[in-house]
């Protein structure tokens, strides 16, 4: 077993493409790590901004709250039907690129890669900042841990997640018990005791401060909004669903979006009863909103614990849900050719290599320059999933128009998604534009102007190439072989073996790279020499004996001597081709090349970039065995 | 202009090598940086050992440093010898070579190149140190400023130093003005004034707290003879001397090796009559011997910081004296096959590129890994230069003695030399060996493993291709041309188009990488249109059709069908060889590489590493227009 198949495992088959393929319940730890992580911080941002309010605040929690998860409810029906729709890959991207034309399917794929790349370096700082808020002594190795985070799950994901399915399903089932419960139980007690008296108080809520404008509450929509980035996951990683592929998807998409709808509105109910706000982060003695609420409805206890640590891990690793969802979404750009062929490429693990090291190159790019420092990240992040909802909706409102049967339901869920979507995007934009969304803004453009700029690359590269028509042979005559020598020796003799195969007119070209007193003595022994051990025999074999050239090369160059003489046949002979024959010993061992110049590998790449079209540059390869032996011999031998 | 030219200057043809050639002007700092400047550290090291035994040091500092500058007369006149004798290249390599055999010159060479190495590393980490005890302002940048001043020296040497000459012959003469001047105005003052008063007292000298054991006073002498180091470039750099040579080498060497006994003689005498010792330099309020030397003398005016500026200076800039010789040195172990051919290639302006660049990585780890503490290189460092003199001195006794015309006096000479050398080895072995030296006593043997190693290679490399004899052509049918295609293009039209005129007995392959659903399909629509395009209208112009193959590839690689083919070949008609065309876009932008997958370049490297001795592979470039033309037609049309 080698290192690769160590860390990645073993390669696998086309023909395993179907076993890599999830159910429902690996594809929600997969695909709702993101969303459900988002419910942690969602409300906690709404609470933050409505901290000006002191106790009024908690009053316009609960309507700021409601509206986000009627957004959610919307977004759920409207994703369903996408589902039904394009049951092979529902993402924003096709359905834009079906329905709604070229750019806006390039708006949606540069808002869902913008999206992916920034939610893997928010999420997992988020995550490392909170480990290290209950773990101070961890403080100095923030940005390692971000990185060594980054690569657990790019390892992971390099596997492909089937098969490290336990390592995210494990903290997401977790979270999912710990939360509801709890929450479960602050509604029971509600519901039984009327006003329960909080296990611990949490701390007092701040004194009044503003007033609650609707500048205000628009404010803490957007922010609250953030709890739904994550949402069309399944939408975009539709594809890898095993069969039934719909009933998983949809599957999949409700306990997601039940599970993030349960979690916002027992928050928003329970925090209100017991009086729970956000803190200022800045001050000391800083509690989340969700560690108050364990705290209030049962207390700090061995469950407060483990509730606090599933948390930790989902948020952790909510950076998956892009490890699962850009690769996939790379893919289908590339196969547009709007990216380089190779995010199309499946790897030896049937993942898309390139698209999971390009985002983790990426994120890591973000967590470095950034120092893990994620507050400026969080504003530019609502802006791509809510551009991404819109465009998706909006692109359903034109498939099921352009359908020949009527379907005045769906349209119009669609159109409620669309419009609603919309809206809280226009707020985020309005509410967070000087926060940071402008960035999102620039980066936007810039992006679809790149994507554009290779499809132009590619479409004229198909142009120059496609279509001959029949072949035309003109003549075969054989082409002049030139081989590359440093002297008499058993590469140039398996050169010359081979070169007469293909041509009778085979040339030797001696590179003198260094004059001096004693060249011309060396020059005269190389001619004799060759006269004696080449010339001779291979006319007394009836063959047109291959001539030896020594060509001075003042700035000690090989190829540039070796470029002239090739002007100089094509000047003499312009309808013949040429081949220059570089003997080569194959180095198989890491040191060898230490060892060897390369010259070969240089030559080769000079003479095919000097672009002449009469040109071909074959290697023969010799092999070295170390013994003195060579396979052509021990085959002869 | 370009970048390289700008940065290295023009590239040089071998007929410049001539002009690159320095005259004693040039040399003296180019070679002689290192040993003038160790006389700055030499007696301070000396001294340092003597603190404890407070003034008296001063009365057994002169007979320590009258030893050494004993040995240094002795070296000169040896080393005048040696210059006579070889004067094309004297180093202890050649001398060893020549007269002892291949260990000793190959320890002489391991001995060397550590020797540079450290020189580099210690030279310009003593010398920051020294610039960052005067302006405490840089202390923060040490590593940052060493590692500026090695890519500043390498830089120079890449262009060739007798460019980049003034940029060390400045400091290099202000030196020698400044401080032969200031100890010259010393010794006058003592003569005219018996005993002179300083104009600023040094420090009072410190209470005895030890005896003048043998011990001590070996220990002092091993200190001192690391001013030594450095007086065997002038031997080693003689290849670079203009016509006189000999003449120019012993100007050279005469003015290094008189500048620095003067100084070290001078500095003896004036630091005891003036009373000036060293001091403990992890005291605050330290101050350097030659600080204190020019304070006693001249006073702290203007001219002190000038002298001390120059002293910093040709501190920091003695690893040259590396630069030069490294370079050198590793080009003639090269040329013996001892160290990979790269270093023996000189590069666009003459100078040997590998060497510098590899002095200059391995000086700037070593600086890295010490984060520029000098303390614990400096004892390893005066080991590399005895054991270079005396296995010189010792190669030039047997040299003597070989020759048919006695010569005693000279074989006295270098035999005194020897024994005088020796003698101070054994010594710094000694009293330095638990300081350090026994790193060096380390990492020499295993050297030389490394360079039998290398030669070991490179002789059974030699044995491997060398002598073939006579050529014997066993038959000449063409080979298997194997086509590597995507389709039916004009990257496939024309490599089918070469590939007739070198065989009749071509076939395309196509590799299926992907299987699916609409494969099949696929595979149809290739064949026909194949027929069609390729098969018939060859068939009509009379020639062998070319066939097209489609074989899978379960496992998405290119190279691993194309070898199963090429071995069932093989096995069909084992006498045939095989040719494999691989067309190629030439990619001449940076990024255009990313935009294509490089499959050409991957599968040519494994197919040659496949080791199948009946292969060639051959590359049929295509240079892209980027308008859909390309030279083939454009010459057509």
């Amino acid at each position: 077993m080698n290192l690769s198949t160590f860390l990645f495992g073993r390669r696998l088959s086309n023909r395993e493409q179907e076993d890599k393929k999830i159910g429902w319940v690996e594809a929600v730890p997969a695909m709702g790590l993101d969303g459900l992580g988002s419910s942690s911080y969602g409300p906690e941002a709404a609470l933050t901004v409505l901290i000006p309010l002191g106790a009024a605040g908690l009053f316009y929690a609960g309507p700021v709250i409601a509206c986000i998860v009627l957004v959610l409810a919307i977004l759920y029906f409207s994703y369903r039907q996408t589902l039904a729709a394009y049951p092979t890959s529902g993402g924003a991207y096709v359905v834009a690129r079906e329905n709604l034309g070229e750019y806006p399917s390039l708006l949606a794929a540069a808002a869902l890669m913008i999206d992916y790349v920034l939610n893997v370096a928010v999420g997992v700082s988020a995550g490392v900042g909170a480990l290290v808020s209950a773990l101070p002594a961890l403080h100095p190795y923030i940005l390692p841990l971000c990185i060594g985070i980054v690569a657990i799950v790019t390892l992971a994901n390099l596997r492909g997640t089937g098969e490290a399915g336990w390592l995210f399903a494990l903290p997401t089932y977790l979270f999912i018990c710990c939360f509801l419960g709890v929450i479960g139980y602050g509604v029971i007690r509600i519901v039984l005791e009327g006003e329960p008296a909080p296990v611990v108080a949490p701390p007092p809520l701040p004194p009044v401060s503003g007033e609650a404008t609707v500048w205000l509450l628009m404010h803490a929509f957007a922010s609250g909004c953030t709890a739904m980035t994550g949402v069309e996951a399944v939408s975009n990683g539709v594809g890898s669903f095993r069969k039934p592929v719909l009933r998983n998807a949809y599957v999949t998409l409700t306990i997601i979006v039940a599970v993030l709808g349960m979690l916002l509105a027992g928050i928003a109910t329970v925090a209100s009863v017991f009086g729970i706000g956000a803190m200022d982060q800045t001050e000391t003695g800083y509690q989340s909103v969700l560690s108050q609420l364990i705290g209030a409805v049962s207390g700090y206890n061995a469950f407060y614990y483990v509730a606090m640590a599933s948390l930790l891990s989902i948020l952790c690793l909510s950076a998956n849900t892009s490890f699962v969802g850009f690769p996939r979404l790379c893919r289908m750009v590339a196969g547009d050719e709007y990216l380089p062929k190779v995010f199309a490429q499946p790897g030896r693990r049937l993942v898309f290599t390139a698209g999971i090291l390009f985002l983790c190159g990426f994120a890591a790019l973000l967590l470095v320059s950034f120092g893990g420092i994620t507050e400026r990240l969080i504003p530019l992040f609502a802006v791509g999933a809510f551009l991404t909802f819109t465009i998706s909706q909006a692109g359903m409102v034109v498939h099921w128009r352009r359908q020949s049967e009527r379907h005045p339901g769906k349209l119009a869920m669609n159109a409620i998604g669309a419009c609603s979507t919309g809206a809280a995007l226009l707020v985020i934009l309005v509410a967070k534009f000087a926060e940071g969304a402008w960035i999102t803004l620039i980066a936007m453009p810039l992006t679809i102007v790149l994507l554009k700029a290779i499809k132009g690359y590619y479409v004229s590269l198909e142009a120059e190439l496609r279509n001959p028509g029949p072949i035309v042979i003109e003549d075969i005559e054989p082409p002049t072989v030139l081989i590359v020598t440093e002297g008499w020796n058993r590469l140039s003799e398996r050169a010359i073996k081979f070169a007469l195969t293909i041509s009778p007119d085979v040339v030797a070209v001696h590179v003198v790279r260094l004059g001096g007193p004693d060249s011309d003595e060396n020059e005269k022994a190389l001619h004799d020499q060759w006269k004696a051990e080449v010339e001779e025999p291979a006319a007394a074999q009836g063959l047109n004996p291959p001539r030896l050239i020594l060509v001075p090369s003042p700035y000690r160059q090989l190829h540039e001597p070796l470029l002239r003489l090739i002007e100089k046949l094509d000047a003499d002979a312009p309808e013949r081709a040429v081949t220059v024959l570089i003997p080569e010993t194959v180095k198989e061992k890491w040191w060898q090349r230490l060892l060897h110049m390369n010259r070969a590998g240089r030559l080769r790449s000079r003479l095919l970039r000097s672009g002449n079209p009469r040109l071909t540059v074959a290697t023969v390869p010799w092999r070295l065995s170390g013994n003195g032996q060579n396979g052509e011999r021990r085959k002869a031998g």
